[in-house]
């Protein structure tokens, strides 16, 4: 930090400081939303704090699927409509918001909390790997859509999972890789080429 | 909000809403922000919200240039060494970090918190400007650097608190106005390069 911030109150500087602790929050950003928390109107300052507290306290891992919930089990474990037999792995919670708001999947989860990742230290273990082998194993899951990121780290993983299931009668399928929809060519990547030539599909 | 987040947890859906009313969040980084506060290994959720029911508590205005504070004065009030006689006057408590790290003044300050803005409903009583005229007239001050900003209502400010110390002794400054230093011309907008061309000076 500067010198010229020691002029701040203490209090600001430490609210900035902690502030730009969160991810893609720079220092400058910091004292900026620092500033605007303290001197706006209203009592966002205290309405966040509370609600920080909050969320931290009331939620918890979902016992099934380790989805974020505030009871044992979260929403889509708990609704019967849901189709249990087809079952979509992901890295972390936040992936579900994104399926759930823009594919129509209409099966369940298994969050991995974590990736496969030897040069990071992550080995299958600290991740919720064991606990997706011991649920599929003693459950009714017909298929596995492996859905971590089209990543070094998420394609192992999902390599990592399709060896374990190998010679069961389970389909292991990975989400299609190619362009994005809306996406110009001239601005894809050549890995992205590669997968939509040799994913390409007959008109 | 989309029907998909409804599946989430009510305490992180609370958080992202609080969050998303900072300024420059949006509804997408709010949702990020929540899920890696709640997930994130350390206490960072615990202690931000402590940081900000701490600030919101500790902090006030000066009472001499109602910049923020923790104790009656606020540093730069507090220090003789800073030059009492050269006023610089801004519009937000921010600004004065600004200028702290990079101008070299070592005068005082007064902040106006607010602009004269007709348009919205800002009167000059509105702002610190009656506090202003009480100051300068009962002290010590020689020169007044209206540092506003150059927009119509910084202009306007300025122009205001120029009126009135019409016809007294006191020196009024406003701070120059052209083009920013590495700025290329090509990219200069056509005010700016009339500031810079009315003021220019000779080498």
């Amino acid at each position: 930090m500067s010198k010229a911030l020691f002029s701040l109150p203490p209090a600001i500087r430490k609210l900035a400081a902690e502030l730009a602790r969160m991810p893609s929050i720079g220092e400058k950003s910091a004292l900026r939303l620092a500033y605007n928390l303290i001197m706006r109107g209203d009592d966002l300052a205290l309405t966040l704090a509370e609600a920080l507290v909050q969320a931290k306290q009331l939620t918890k891992l979902c016992r099934r699927c380790f989805a974020l919930t505030q009871e044992e089990l979260c929403p889509i474990c708990a609704d019967p409509m849901r189709d249990r037999k087809t079952l979509c792995v992901v890295e972390k919670p936040v992936d579900i918001t994104a399926i759930e708001q823009g594919s129509g999947f209409r099966g369940v989860y298994h969050v991995l909390h974590g990736l496969w990742s030897p040069l990071r230290g992550m080995s299958p273990e600290k991740t919720k790997i064991p606990e997706l082998l011991t649920r599929v194993r003693s459950g009714e899951v017909q298929e596995i859509i492996l859905a971590t990121s089209t990543t070094v780290e998420g394609d192992a993983t999902a390599l990592y999972i399709a060896r374990e299931f190998n010679g069961s009668s389970i389909t292991m399928t990975r989400l299609a890789q190619g362009l994005p929809k809306g996406g110009e060519l001239e601005y894809a990547d050549q890995l992205t080429l590669q997968h939509a030539f040799s994913g390409r599909r007959s008109l």
